[in-house]
């Protein structure tokens, strides 16, 4: 009952590919990266569990129906096309790039091949499904290389665009290589360790900070992990080491964290403390990670909230779903847009990686190296499992070790090389030769 | 069943308060924006009805409780705890800023008197529910300002943080003076005017271009919006023309839109089709409809849709969410936090608004002007039901009227007004006098 999760004018599409006798077309359409955000090298595929499960449970309600008949839109619309409606399911195939994988400019991440209006209808969705956490997921991964070993924790929920967002922020972020998330829901959905500290609420809660302090660790033994910014940071570093038992961590969510991390550090390793980890949170994304690891700060992990979760430096991805073929009766038309700044290219199609380069070939072509798009649903139906969450995380974590190095930098860096095949640069020749709109 | 679409702290918090003993302290938290975005004049509160739905039903399933158990954070919390847990209801009191209420930099939003657990819990989904719809609904506002009264639609849904996000953005931005959006769900759901041309896919699926226009044209009658840019956007306009029907409109989507509009426009013109309405979409915000509109483009409307769903300026707001004031035993402490550069102020609050300022005021003064925090939930319950859609849409209108110009145009103006009552200035220099950490 998902059916009017989308664009309108992709239900007005399918009233009129059904009243202008299109339902035996079958439809190629392509969900693509059009360009990468200014400052990424590389995004990481993710989303697709989201994409599978809108599609094999896509359909709509009487009264969803019934709404889309009051529509002024829809008045010329028949009773036929309100009952292909009720009985509406998807039964095409997906063709999708694994979870994990590094995905570049102008490359393909989904394929839908289905009956016209199956393929028109999912657009909105699954554009809004893979953008966000791919983007998320990319993100995550430059933090993590920013941290260079010292776990990454996503913190950001309460900035996601609703919590649900935030749970799938988290999803992407752990697939993406951080350790951890602070959203109950995504652990408890995905299996994702979970992590928490203390509030600054706790601390003031209690008539003293030693007290607020002492109170935490009765309750959460040494496990306890103390929030120590209230009121002043290395104030509050003295309080904790006073408390006389070895505790495993402090937080610090204000100030300069460089200096603060010296002078809490100092303050623990003075009171025999040296096994106590400090942990950074606040405002901070892959470049503030990246400073205070090379000024050698005494951070054990960091906390990334907001960045992560909303995807701060690229909160939206050039990505689209365009008709790159039709089937009429039989005969393959090639179809292609010429808008400027906006073209898309003709054909189905597949990508090859192999260690040097990615070669955008025609589906059906066998290149070299590995093919990305590998089909997900055929007829409607899955034909096998999806890959775990952590499947794609060592995906991910395995395919970026191979990424040459200046890409897995935070600077920009030379675009990984992608050229296209013979064949598919001759079906382009080919479409807009005889192409007469 | 959303108990745990949280941050696991507050949990672990709420575990560390119920074993400290403190079920019975009520604490006044207080949700506030800290800064505006760097480009903003103000906000448009939104969110409200998310917030009253999600206290109104925040429970645990038992499935839930279980996976809480498991975790190592709670191994030393109690059997009663997690029975308290699975009784869990909201029972404390809510007031907000009613729907479409301009905000400025640091004034309350929310405030939530609670148990304190039951205070704790809701932090992360109320940052999340309440900041993303305000930051959109406020940008709606700045889009329509700029477009000086012709229409703008909401078209974000395929560029939103996941498609119900969307949904809530389609909401935020009708909210904030948009015309409708494209989003069928946010039509079937909050009765939003919901719009939709045609699509790239239409164009491409007939073997030319004018069959495509006289196909539509024959399913949606004088209705219809032809997108004209999929091949040549003047060239469009000259088939369009050569129908030799009335038509309602055409949209471009791509290329220079000043140029292609006055192009278009003279086409339509040339061929008596003066009514025929121009729509205008592709990477818009509000400074390119602001240029659109200052050069005499011939455009009738504006399809927003990136800018819009992801709040693309601004996709994250600086909003805190502060516990104020704590009662422990019938006696009131008031708590505040020093941290460097995130300070709270103490004590519950009400801001007063008259036609030239805002007095941020304790709860309890009685001041000049509106009262903007008002009760929302009294003991759990809806105290009477929330003003709908439109009249948070006409609250939006009447109050941004209302500002002083500058504050309604797109540059960077003078903030409002905002004074601190002397009763609120004395509790703020006398919680910190006597604040001994």
């Amino acid at each position: 009952m998902n059916g009017l999760l989308t664009d309108l004018y992709e239900l007005t599409m399918a009233a009129g590919y059904f009243e202008a006798g299109k339902t035996t077309e079958r439809a190629t359409f392509e969900l693509a990266i059009r360009r990468l955000p200014p400052r990424r090298n590389f995004l990481l595929a993710a989303g697709l569990p989201q994409v599978v499960d809108y599609l094999l449970n896509l359909s709509f309600s009487s009264e969803e129906v019934a709404y889309l008949r009051g529509l002024p839109q829809f008045s010329n619309a028949s009773a036929a096309f309100f009952d292909y409606l009720c009985h509406f399911r998807f039964t095409g195939d997906l063709f999708a790039v694994a979870e994990g994988t590094p995905l570049f400019a102008g490359e393909p991440f989904l394929t839908l091949r289905a009956p016209i209006i199956e393929a028109q209808i999912p657009e909105t969705y699954l554009l809004s499904a893979v953008t966000f956490p791919t983007l998320v997921a990319g993100k995550a991964a430059r933090c993590v290389a920013a941290a260079g070993g010292r776990p990454v924790i996503e913190f950001g929920t309460r900035r996601a665009h609703t919590a649900e967002a935030g749970v799938l922020a988290a999803r992407a972020a752990y697939l993406g290589g951080c350790a951890g998330t602070s959203n109950s829901l995504a652990g408890f959905r995905y299996g994702i360790p979970v992590k928490g500290t203390a509030a600054h609420s706790w601390v003031m809660s209690f008539s003293n900070e030693t007290e607020s302090f002492r109170q935490l660790q009765r309750v959460f033994g040494d496990n306890t992990t103390q929030l120590i910014d209230t009121y002043d940071t290395v104030e509050g570093a003295r309080r904790v080491a006073q408390l006389g038992r070895p505790i495993q961590g402090v937080r610090i969510d204000s100030g300069d964290s460089l200096a603060l991390s010296r002078q809490v550090r100092a303050v623990l390793d003075a009171a025999g403390l040296p096994d106590t980890e400090i942990m950074v949170t606040g405002d901070l994304d892959e470049y503030r990670i990246r400073d205070l690891v090379a000024a050698g700060a005494p951070v054990d992990s960091f906390g990334v909230g907001t960045q992560l979760a909303t995807s701060g430096d690229a909160p939206y991805l050039n990505a689209t779903y365009k008709m790159v073929e039709l089937n009429i009766g039989g005969i393959n038309r090639f179809t292609t847009k010429l808008s400027e700044d906006k073209i898309s290219l003709p054909g189905s199609k597949q990508v090859f990686r192999d260690s040097e380069r990615d070669v955008l070939a025609r589906s059906g072509e066998c290149g070299r190296g590995e093919a990305l798009l590998r089909p997900v649903l055929l007829g409607g139906r899955l034909i096998e499992p999806l890959p775990t969450l952590e499947d794609a995380r060592c995906r991910a974590a395995e395919s970026l070790a191979r990424l040459p190095q200046p890409l897995r930098e935070l600077e920009v860096a030379e675009p990984w090389p992608m050229v296209q095949s013979p064949e598919l640069r001759a079906l382009i020749d080919r479409t807009r030769r005889n192409l007469t709109p």
